[in-house]
């Protein structure tokens, strides 16, 4: 690792490719010899135009979006879109929210305020330790949209395939680009960048051609989906910065191509999987059909083992693998840029770990 | 100028201190030594969560905010506060809005959602050329709150004091930290961060007891200005490099001190201001009496020859000279980080200019 750099297994912000890391900070005081610094320029000017289009263009191919899908690049995170999706779309119905996690049941909590969600299943009761199947749910006749959250970053689950119901409304935050999914299947894809896509400060939305059409035309402005499509996200100034890492981040990903990128996120999620169920010393969190490729999830028998595990982690210049406080244990983030020399050196460290405390 | 750099008038995102530009760049790979990089780190580490602090002081120590107003650090610009401002305080009642140009004009469309935003002053019919004094208006005995602009971007006028009218709520995204204000006096100040404060992405939002109090509790989360103060800013995942840049910013002002940030501000302006009262070749906008110091304004009597002056000026390296559409002519925003060497550039271009062609 160059620059001092230690390996970063943050859930978000989360490590990015160094690549674009040290681009950035070439073309901060100088952005493309326009003798503007990078984070200095208008945002109405040319050079950002392109930026603008060229990251809106990589999120259609990236997404396999239909050309008469709207692709918006916004602020206010996931959160944000909570509230927006339901205020723009839900107008006083019904929506089904399949409840896989903390992130999936604060979008509940944000619908409530538009009409009535309908948490159709909840993987509350069971410890969040699955998604659920077409068979767990039954869609509601009524529902205007069906939301799901793709994949689950604190319990450590993925939905492996589409969910059934109608009109599809996905938080893709933390495994959007990782893999392939037809765009064209879902009315509303949206994702903070502070996991696949680049700094904290940005998030992409995207919305079909009956997502726009349903949208409440009469919001105040930044909550209105149509305002955001008509002015092509330039309604107001949008974080800038922000949006030329997610261009570039995306650019590292199509000069890969986004099968390489499947293919080493299967093998970096596979060396942690295939160590973790060698042994009664580890304890995998979640269930072996749907565990997450972005965010591995696991306990040891004692909490105060796995606290030695993160100090001792520490010293060897493995940080964030810290579970979150609410499932406890550990938990390592393996977003498309997390590079496989840290998932090797984190097994490598949990094999030495296992031989000495086992 | 280093990097290549050239005179940068831009009306934001605006020209940033250069060593804060350079600071940030040594800081991308890897943050404060801690082998993560800058865009990389949790918002949740205790290594931000000390720049989070510490920008929030700063703001306090230079809006001289009194020690129970509140600071918040949140995404989405101006705009939003448009809308969340009206959402959480005015709940149905009336408040006075003075109308000095687009953006005030802007706040008001937002406010409509919410309840009677009574436009007290208008500038509108006369080019806004003016702020109002105060005995071109009367308050409302029933407003809410009283809606201001201190600095107008666009045709380049500035309060020169607070106006009158209880409870005060001002948007000073364009000239905050440029000069001395008495926090106390105002119940809620704005401002997006992309002209004095840092890169675009991050709205600082300071809010007094009352304002809390006065505060919706049954909004939307990401709406609710009871829960990010609650939260300290951090319910969700803030614009952390943003927030990095702004603290930045505000220890590079506070270095200087705000006097010798104020002097340097007034000398910058009387030096353009000077040159445009020379000589009837130039026609300044703003009335005499309420100038801004951050944006500069002014028309020659020929719109062919004001193409042929920002055609040179980029020529001569000045970039971002050009007026807004809505009012033509020319502008230089010469907010804190425009350095005196590129205001010194310009009038010499500018003395030139006239010289040959006037």
């Amino acid at each position: 690792m160059s620059h001092g750099r230690i390996h970063n297994f943050s859930a978000g912000p989360a490590v990015l490719p160094e690549v674009v890391v040290e681009d950035l900070a070439s073309q901060l005081p100088n952005f493309a010899g326009t003798g503007l610094g990078l984070m200095e320029t208008s945002h109405r000017s040319a050079a950002f135009g392109e930026v603008v289009d060229s990251a809106r263009a990589r999120i259609r191919r990236v997404l396999a979006l239909p050309d008469d899908h709207h692709v918006l690049l916004l602020q206010g995170g996931a959160s944000t879109q909570f509230l927006m999706l339901a205020q723009n779309l839900l107008r006083g119905g019904v929506a089904d929210y399949l409840d896989t996690g903390t992130w999936a049941k604060k979008a509940v909590v944000e619908a409530r305020h538009f009409g009535s969600p309908r948490v159709a299943f909840s993987g509350g009761d069971t410890g969040y330790h699955r998604v659920p199947d077409d068979s767990d749910w039954t869609p509601s006749p009524d529902a205007v949209y069906t939301h799901f959250t793709s994949n689950n970053t604190i319990s450590g689950t993925q939905f492996q395939s589409r969910p059934q119901g109608a009109h599809l409304a996905c938080d893709m935050s933390s495994d959007i680009a990782s893999r392939h999914v037809e765009g064209g299947a879902y009315d509303i894809i949206y994702a903070g960048a502070q996991k696949n896509l680049g700094p904290s400060g940005v998030t992409v939305v995207t919305l079909s051609p009956w997502a726009l059409e349903r949208s409440d035309p009469d919001l105040p402005s930044m909550m209105r989906y149509r305002l955001h499509v008509e002015k092509g996200s330039m309604f107001n100034t949008p974080n800038t910065l922000g949006i030329w890492v997610l261009d570039r981040v995306l650019s590292w990903v199509e000069e890969q191509g986004l099968d390489t990128v499947v293919a080493t996120n299967e093998r970096k999620a596979q060396k942690i999987y295939t160590l973790l169920d060698s042994s009664d010393f580890w304890k995998p969190h979640a269930d072996l059909s749907c565990r997450s490729r972005m965010n591995v999830t696991w306990r040891l028998g004692d909490e105060t083992l796995e606290k030695t595990l993160v100090a001792e982690a520490a010293q060897a210049g493995i940080s964030g693998i810290k579970g979150h406080r609410s499932v406890g244990g550990l938990r390592a983030s393996i977003y498309n840029a997390c590079p496989e020399a840290s998932v090797d050196a984190l097994v490598g460290f949990l094999v030495e770990f296992e031989r000495v405390r086992g």
